[in-house]
């Protein structure tokens, strides 16, 4: 990945889009470039905190990992977006590690050269502060979705918000290739693959999707809207 | 609640502390101050996400609540702890809502005043972001416990959590007092009441704590790090 490729992929960041050229050119210069084969780790517990990354191709998942090494995805990234931005104000443990969901390409990062972006420009603070607050906000929506919905309700709500993310405003009959495997899918919804394949199993004879392989057709959006407890006109 | 009283509250909060008098003295005076009953609301969905929040004095709580009016708890708040942060970035609908837990004063701010303050001295930003990155990690640690943990382990580690926060290093007989009722505890660890109820009185039946009212007796620390997947010597 040459300089010139590097410096478009930091340009098309929001936070970065205002930088002038100089400094964008001694980020790009100082980034390192590394490639992850699916399911590499990219960034693991035993780091120092002292870098953030940037996805340059590919996708990469954020997750949590207990004592069990049972794992619960965060979130999934694709090219252009960042992740481990609290290691810019906060050298603790990593709040969580990162994986290559396919190969993946991603530029790291020293923390100090964000932070002297950040004193040449605030208003790369206040981009980050809003990149955070959406990331916060997803958080949320997964808490909630973890707590108050069942798993049958969590697999509805993912598939309606990838429909509508996908092409917005289709009826009945809508494919949605699921942008993971089932395996990985599981992650997401906080269950057991064997747990999520009956609740596929259980939709698809309920006549609300058919399932092949990672492509999933909605049959009943009104239905699958019901079992995640959203408004039907919202999806 | 004087000028007086708003400025100590607002000098103690991080990302206040370094701005000039003159700049302190015109947010205090620029804050609505309100008290609110047990239960009431302090921010709802229609507010229009313009002003962020303190808590002067008692206790608010920040949560989601479904179609249904099921709810579930984000944060706990006390004296001091700001909240609807995102308010300073981000004009959509608030991504929680806000409730008294006790009686509760609270500061209201406009956003525009924080978003001047930023200007003034950038370094607020900084505080900011670190904050939100706390908020993050504490929901990232909550995804985690939702979704891998079960509701006697959730429990367990909440448990754990308030006792070290308490008096850290103590052993086994440690009395931990309940910030919450257990109404409102069971909105924390995503539980119906009653599925609380009957789980207290399993880890009570199994000899790991006694509970009376509010005040929960841990009686085997090691067996409630096993019951909350935590490594025994990190409680």
């Amino acid at each position: 990945m040459d300089l010139t490729a590097r410096m478009v992929l930091l340009r098309s960041l929001p936070f970065f889009g205002g930088l002038p050229e100089t400094r964008l050119t001694r980020l790009a210069a100082g980034a390192a470039v590394s490639s992850h084969a699916p399911g590499a780790l990219i960034a693991g517990r035993d780091r120092e905190g002292d870098a953030f990354y940037v996805v340059a191709s590919g996708r990469a998942r954020i997750f949590r990992m207990d004592r069990e090494g049972r794992e619960q995805t965060l979130y999934v990234l694709g090219p252009g977006e960042p992740f481990c931005l609290c290691s810019l104000v906060d050298a603790g443990e990593p709040p969580a590690l990162a994986a290559a969901l396919e190969p993946a390409r991603v530029l790291a990062f020293p923390a100090r050269a964000l932070a002297e972006a950040t004193r040449e420009d605030p208003e790369v603070l206040f981009d980050l502060l809003k990149l955070l607050c959406r990331r916060l906000k997803e958080a949320m929506a997964m808490i909630e979705s973890l707590a108050l919905r069942d798993l049958p309700g969590r697999v509805a709500a993912f598939l309606l918000h990838q429909a509508a993310a996908a092409q917005p405003g289709q009826g009945a009959g809508q494919q949605v290739r699921l942008a993971v495997s089932q395996r990985e899918l599981a992650k997401i919804v906080g269950a057991t693959p064997e747990a999520l394949s009956r609740v596929l199993r259980h939709l698809s004879e309920a006549g609300l999707l058919t399932v092949k392989g990672r492509d999933v057709t909605l049959r009943d959006r009104a239905g699958l809207a019901r079992e995640a407890g959203l408004t039907p006109e919202g999806v």
